[in-house]
């Protein structure tokens, strides 16, 4: 190791000579392109490196303070600098950081300094590291604000809220000293066996790609070269067709063709990289063969150079050096990932290696060149030159509690209200809250969730306690666990059922990680650990909830007390018919137990819509509204239709549709309140391709727009269609109020063409 | 409609003045050419149909002799002469043709002629017609010989045995008059949820391959030009990815990509054309967002061009007219399929609208001209210009009887033998012989299966009843039926299995059709009826058996009495642990009930292994023994592995391998029969790639035999390696007797590349 040079030294040479790429006036271009003259290969490759953990970077001192790791001071000092450094404020189970040795909202923005002031001191040219931060549903650190899963917002179909709320996950992570989120928003849900299903904005590429616009639009702004101090750039996660790995097993391969990826997988990160996505992130599973990592097909053939993307692509944790299950070794995986488009690697030790694969001229200084380029022109974009240090100011985390319980209200979705048994009428004095799920906030937020500081949230209990008419008798009986198959608390629950008017059943799975679960070095789950169902690792062969669930359901059911069942959970679970009433609320995140409140109150409508079809047996997958157009009948001994269908969910009132009229590029359609309450319809716009080169699906998804209406009310709703047609030379549309509500086609005039 | 010629007039031209295309020892092409050029537009149409239903041509006469139907002389007339015609021997419920009304072995040659006859004698040109006959497994004919369906031809892993029986079925064919064989094949077994899982030798490609090229030589032998009277040409079923539908839906769309479909699903193909396959069938699903019928890619870019098969491509039935959903009419849905390297339709309008087709010039007739010259050439290399009526000899039908046999007696699988119940010992001296499949031959033979007379083929309860020492007690009591509730029968089985010292308990699943069956113009089943679980468009959401036999089972085993049950069946069903002794006989044909007999009385051993892997649920569906190799570790609730792996069977003996040697071209190791029975072991060689362009499975299978051996024999084995190695730079191989045996690897020597 050379020895390094001291910090005094370099400042002074700064200052004596101030380099172009420090002049913040100088096009970024220019910037990137004289900063890369100026390094040595180590350099560079350093700048393409992100190994450590980053909270083996620093350690809590007895003063309260920080200070920092050996650990940081070797790989600093390794490639003289430091590309980037993946969640130093990363706080969960797999971490062990909690509250009692991690960076809160408060000092977290020291912390950033004190490590990015060492890594600038230490850098030759005085190059800044980039912090990347898991932000998959609020910022994943302590005193972050959680928001409800991905599969969560997208029962909202709201994307201006969503985008609100993304906006506000960006300028906390800032705030703390963050430059770069993470976010889930590009797998589709395809396979609900799948633990990461939780992570999904749905079925359907339309409506991921509509919610994946709305997150980089919230998070990033649209910032012409710098972004605002309260914007942070995006890593679109996954690139692509995570969604499609067979049999539901996370990372396994997926068969899917190039056709079928384009149709389904990739909209949504087209979207998001045409609304400025600053990365994207290639994912495990393989695509046509080879995994996306070490796909030149998908990440520079496709991405770079048919959509144009100009932005950085950094790998899954650990992805490039699975490659060498294939290359032979690290040196030749981290060869091949850099060669197929990957630029900033995750953990690897491939990457580090990168200096021989140029000297033994199996990367060529070039590549190697244009990758670091994209590196240092997002730290260039985030202004980390001239302000290193620099945060922006904490919004308020009363603004973000807001925001958080509004997507999981508007993400309660009504299923089944059988008897009407809901809203609860006033009729009703007592009340049953039962179930593993009605008295904790634990298993509310879903994977990817820091620890929370005790009394965050709420539960549906607590929140039926607060907002129930002043007298109501609630009483609460857990009855049974998540997991397994102690029955021994069932009877206290159907006591409580019996002696009840109404009995709200609370059930579902669980992502949340204790510190007894396995980790994968890559931070996945190994194996199932107590109540964990759901989540990244925690893959499932049946979709029914624990046994001891049913049991109870099936004893609440049979006291003849009406029962609503609310289901919190990162997937559609498979639970049978037999509840007066059923809601999901996915995983709404900590407020969600006043939201679910407020809606079996009938306090707020219910508004959410299914972005997922619910099957009705693991044995009919897959379903999808949208599977191609083709002929067969269903099973010998089953429906191949879900049990609820994408799109649907009920609300308290009624509305009624007009004739939809479509000039080709707008659909106009009069949506009406018929019921007697107030409600949101969300309007519904599905092409159907008649006349095409390729086999079409049978619907898909066009245009959707929420409409909040008065009793009585109508609207008349116009809304853009977002459609290629390109190959179709007849379609119809159908405008409803869900994918399988009865729907009146009109032709759709298309655009001749030469 | 012009006036047709008097036949006697047309016969003069002929004898005056013999054209090119009649002389036999003119080049096939010659001939081929010479007769195109003397056709009209639209006898060359009429070449390519094959609209009717054989059934619909003839009617039985008073006399027990057979008449023409209007309907084939208006389908002769209308394009003056008839391409081909499906079926004219097909007998089963959707026919509606049986021993009162359609042709047997000895009436079929007569029937054949007489149909020729008035097709040659109102072709201008004399050109007589292709008769194409179902011939999937044995000829689906009166009095044909049923052989087991190809799940079991699979399980045997004995080419050389399935080419006499194909060779069987041709000659067979040929002595009545038939021409062409109808045959399936090319699907591969990956998702157990489809009827026509029967249907496929497996989920392997090699194994599928190397039965497929055994089935091409036992039906064509190796002709240079023209076929041995006793030999028919094939057309392998279906071309291609039919087996990798989503959902086990029947004739649904397929997700998968190009690379996926060459490495599992076109090897049994590429070696069927390369064996000299006369013709393959366009599939119904699509490949890559279009139907094979109409799917360029596939037909001609892939199997013409890059193959360069000279072969004949035919739609499956009415495929042509369904791709008028996406070009909006049957005549654009015609031009596809003739444009996309269709030649010869079944059953449908789009082709006989192909004269109109080249009038709009949406067909080019030269386009049309390649695909009546194969059609043609068929019917050239047949010699059916030379002797349109002659037919071979009817082969033995005790010969074929044997041949169906000894593949039943082979495909028998031993899956578990706890305490080793079976072969059943000397001690027992009363068996029940319990389940709905015990006494009755009516599902042992799959679907595609014509009537049998009353009388043919042996029940296990008869092959039991006649094998057995003599003063073995054999009660019997069926228990249940095959679907179903009803448990009235359950006591009498469980008293039956009280009072014995072994219980064979036998279960499974049908295909058999009935008069009652509803069929889509294709023939395929729609809906469930009565008993029927498998066959085409019988696909199953679970894989469980039908409710009431998991009863019986369960009471049975209940009884203590040690219980073997044996499975008939047409897809791999999910059964508990529970019996001592688990046996799957698929379905093995009219003869089956004697060879489980003698499997499970120890008069013959043991000798079928699992050419699919036996999943623990539908819930962890897919499962095969070469996914690829990724790192997924299972679902939280079960188990990734299937229970029963590919390869797997039990022998009533042990063997032990050698240590493998190979120089990259061969593979010997050494076999030792180390128990006290003889045996039949089954050496099965898998190829690991190490070092690779793309991701590679966990294993493949690469060549296999079987090996029969005394008891203390050891026998040293040679099987040449069948691999593609292109973009492999490192691999190694094992030799075991499963998928899932304990495998010593050994590198294997690459040929050095440039």
């Amino acid at each position: 190791m050379p020895t390094p040079e001291p910090a005094a030294a370099r400042a002074e040479v700064v200052a004596q000579d101030p380099p172009l790429y420090r002049d913040p006036t100088a096009p970024l271009a220019t910037r990137v392109a004289d900063l890369l003259s100026r390094m040595t290969l180590r350099e560079k490759v350093g700048q393409l490196n992100q190994r450590m953990y980053g909270w083996d970077a620093y350690r809590r001192t007895p003063d309260g303070g920080y200070e920092l790791t050996d650990a940081l001071r070797a790989e600093t000092d390794r490639f003289e600098g430091l590309g980037a450094l993946y969640g130093l404020m990363r706080a969960d189970a797999w971490s062990g950081v909690d509250h009692t040795n991690g960076p809160g909202a408060h000092d977290s923005a020291a912390l950033a300094e004190l490590v990015q002031r060492h890594v600038v001191e230490r850098s030759r040219l005085g190059i800044p590291a980039l912090f990347v931060e898991e932000v998959p549903h609020g910022h994943m650190a302590l005193d972050g604000t959680v928001l409800p899963v991905n599969l969560a917002v997208g029962a909202t179909w709201d994307p201006a809220l969503y985008e609100r709320a993304a906006a506000h996950a960006a300028a906390e992570l800032r705030a703390r000293g963050g430059h770069v989120a993470l976010v889930s928003a590009l797998d589709i849900a395809r396979d609900p066996r799948w633990g990461r299903t939780e992570e999904c904005f749905g079925e359907d590429p339309h409506l991921a790609a509509r919610l994946t616009e709305a997150l980089v639009r919230g998070m990033q702004g649209t910032p012409a070269d710098y972004f605002a101090p309260d914007k942070a750039p995006v890593v679109l996660k996954h690139f692509a067709g995570q969604g499609a790995t067979v049999g539901g097993r996370n990372s396994a391969e997926s068969e899917l063709g190039w056709r079928e990826l384009r149709e389904i997988h990739l909209p949504a990160a087209r979207a998001g990289t045409r609304a400025g996505a600053a990365a994207v992130m290639a994912a495990y599973n393989e695509v046509d063969g080879l995994p996306c990592a070490g796909n030149r097909a998908l990440l520079t053939e496709l991405l770079r150079e048919e959509w144009g993307f100009e932005g950085l692509v950094m790998a899954d944790g650990l992805a490039v050096d699975r490659l060498a299950r294939i290359t032979g070794d690290k040196l030749s995986a981290g060869a091949l990932a850099l060669n197929s488009g990957v630029d900033l690697s995750l953990w690897d030790e491939g990457f580090t290696h990168l200096e021989e694969a140029v000297e033994r001229g199996i990367v060529q200084e070039a590549v190697l060149d244009a990758a670091v380029g994209r590196v240092l022109n997002l730290k260039f974009r985030l202004g980390l030159f001239e302000r290193p240090y620099r945060t922006s100011e904490l919004p308020s985390c009363e603004h973000g509690r807001a925001l958080s319980a509004d997507l999981a209200r508007a993400a309660v979705t009504l299923l089944r209200n059988r008897g009407l048994v809901l809203p609860v009428p006033p009729t009703v004095s007592r009340i049953a809250v039962l179930g593993p799920q009605a008295a904790t906030t634990a298993h509310q937020s879903g994977d990817y969730t820091a620890p929370q500081r005790p009394g965050t949230g709420s539960t549906v209990l607590e929140g039926l306690r607060r907002l129930a008419p002043a007298g109501t008798d609630i009483r609460y009986a857990r009855g049974c666990a998540l997991t397994g198959d102690d029955l021994s608390g069932v009877p206290e629950a159907v006591a409580a059922a019996a002696a009840s008017d109404l009995a709200v059943l609370v059930l579902g799975g669980s992502s949340a990680r204790t510190p007894e679960t396995d980790f994968a070095a890559n931070g996945a789950a190994i194996g199932a650990v107590s109540h964990m169902t759901c989540g990244e690792g925690a893959d499932l062969a049946g979709l029914g909830l624990g046994r001891a669930q049913h049991a109870l359901m099936d004893a609440v059911v049979a006291t003849g007390t009406p029962t609503a069942v609310v289901l919190i959970q990162g997937r559609p679970h498979v639970v049978p018919d037999s509840a007066h009433a059923l809601l999901t609320a996915w995983y709404p995140g900590p407020w969600g137990g006043d939201a679910i409140a407020e809606v079996l109150l009938g306090l707020a409508e219910p508004r959410g819509r299914l972005p997922v079809s619910v099957p009705r047996s693991v044995g009919q997958l897959p379903v999808h509204y949208n599977h191609k157009d083709t002929e067969y009948g269903g099973y010998v001994d089953e429906s191949a239709e879900p049990l609820f269908g994408f799109g649907e969910g009920l609300t308290y009132t009624g509305f009624e549709y007009g004739a939809p009229r479509t000039d080709g590029r707008r659909v106009t359609v009069d949506v009406t309140n018929t019921g007697s309450r107030h409600g949101r319809s969300v309007v519904q716009v599905y092409l159907r391709r008649l006349v095409t080169d390729v086999w079409p699906r049978t619907l898909e998804l066009c245009a959707f727009e929420g409409v909040e209406l008065a009793p009585g009310e109508t609207r008349t709703v116009t809304l853009r269609l977002d459609v290629e047609l390109a190959g179709t030379r007849g379609a119809e549309i159908r405008v409803a109020g869900s994918s399988r509500a009865a729907l009146t086609a009109v032709p759709l005039p298309l655009p001749v063409r030469a």
